[in-house]
């Protein structure tokens, strides 16, 4: 089984898509800006999941040891993270973008966003990735409660977005490893302005209702990845 | 029972909102530009909803023919539409926006948006409508086509923004009468620039999968309007 590189697995939601995804039987590079922070999270994943995989490695050498890297930053890092990412991401990888210009990032609320120039964080890290890379975005809508208490089912959708269908058709398939989630084609990449706001939405809900709530979509066919 | 307006009852979405709203004992105020395409509505809704109240007005005397109105307009006519009803609109009554600002309006694609100045469609109409207007904003991911074909079962959410609970909660029990539709509260109305966006995305997804979407919130409790 190809490992996945995880960016920010130290992070919430990428801690708790570690702990799924080696549950299944994928090896997780976990990567964190620094190795020490890395190590602690490899540890503390493994004591939760024993029997899964973990190696730790800077964010640089996680992006090298795997050729499919979810990026789970917060928008405050992500231009940061990928301009030092510069040079190690390469043609031909996978970039799963999952980060949410929340205006938590500049201390504003977290039921709102910012505008991102280019349309999306997913659209920024299209730009800044560099040539080749094949950039999809997903998994804003999932909680990281939700996927750090295993214990807890899933049954909710994941909404994925790229300009490629083959890139998203990759995406959804190791995504759905994942026991309760269904991965829906949401269109281009331009699409994730919406699915990245859905997160702040999603904030509001769980605000009102003491809940983590998640996103279904209704009335799609049976087989979303024909 | 109050009746309820719907302005733009000709268009599809407004039109299956009136016949699936007279079904439940609901009276409405059909309103259209035109007075006289007003009635050609009502009567084509009475054929098809023979035990449905329907009235034909022009979208003024809609307007003030009941306390609770939906504005159900493309987005081109929004501002217009308010503006001709400056005046009729009055304090105290509820009026449900659910206009989306899709590129459409201009030309451009149905799975894109316009940038709205005030933010939303809802923050237009809130800001236009005329002081004391209650504005609620909802409906957008529930497709008029799902509505009109009144053998179709029903099941998903419809998302509510607004400033007030207490209005929310109007908007919601007059929505929820129509069978398999449950409303979640969404937060403020400035929330509404995401919900508007989701019809563009659940466009998208139909365009992909040859079907009306719409969109159900996962995990919630199970009363929401306490």
């Amino acid at each position: 089984m190809d490992p996945v590189a995880i960016i920010g697995a130290s992070g919430a939601l990428g801690f708790g898509l570690a702990l799924r995804l080696a549950r299944t039987g994928v090896p997780i590079a976990i990567g964190s800006r620094e190795l020490a922070r890395a190590e602690q999270t490899a540890e503390r994943a493994s004591a939760i999941v024993p029997e899964g995989a973990f190696s730790a490695h800077d964010n640089a050498g996680a992006a090298r040891a795997a050729d499919t890297v979810v990026l789970s930053v917060p928008f405050r890092n992500q231009s940061e993270t990928l301009t030092n990412l510069k040079g190690v991401l390469r043609a031909g990888q996978l970039l799963i973008d999952a980060t949410v210009p929340l205006a938590a990032a500049v201390s504003g609320k977290a039921t709102r966003m910012l505008g991102v120039w280019q349309g999306s964080a997913a659209q920024q890290a299209l730009e800044m990735a560099g040539e080749g890379v094949r950039v999809v975005s997903a998994l804003h809508t999932v909680s990281a409660d939700s996927l750090s208490e295993l214990k807890r089912p899933l049954d909710q959708d994941v909404l994925v977005c790229g300009d490629s269908r083959a890139d998203k058709r990759a995406a959804a398939a190791l995504i759905e490893r994942i026991d309760g989630l269904r991965c829906v084609d949401c269109g281009r990449l331009e699409m994730a302005r919406t699915t990245e706001a859905l997160t702040a939405l999603l904030i509001a809900v769980n605000a009102r209702y003491k809940t983590h709530a998640g996103v279904r979509l209704t009335d799609l066919p049976e087989r979303l990845w024909d």
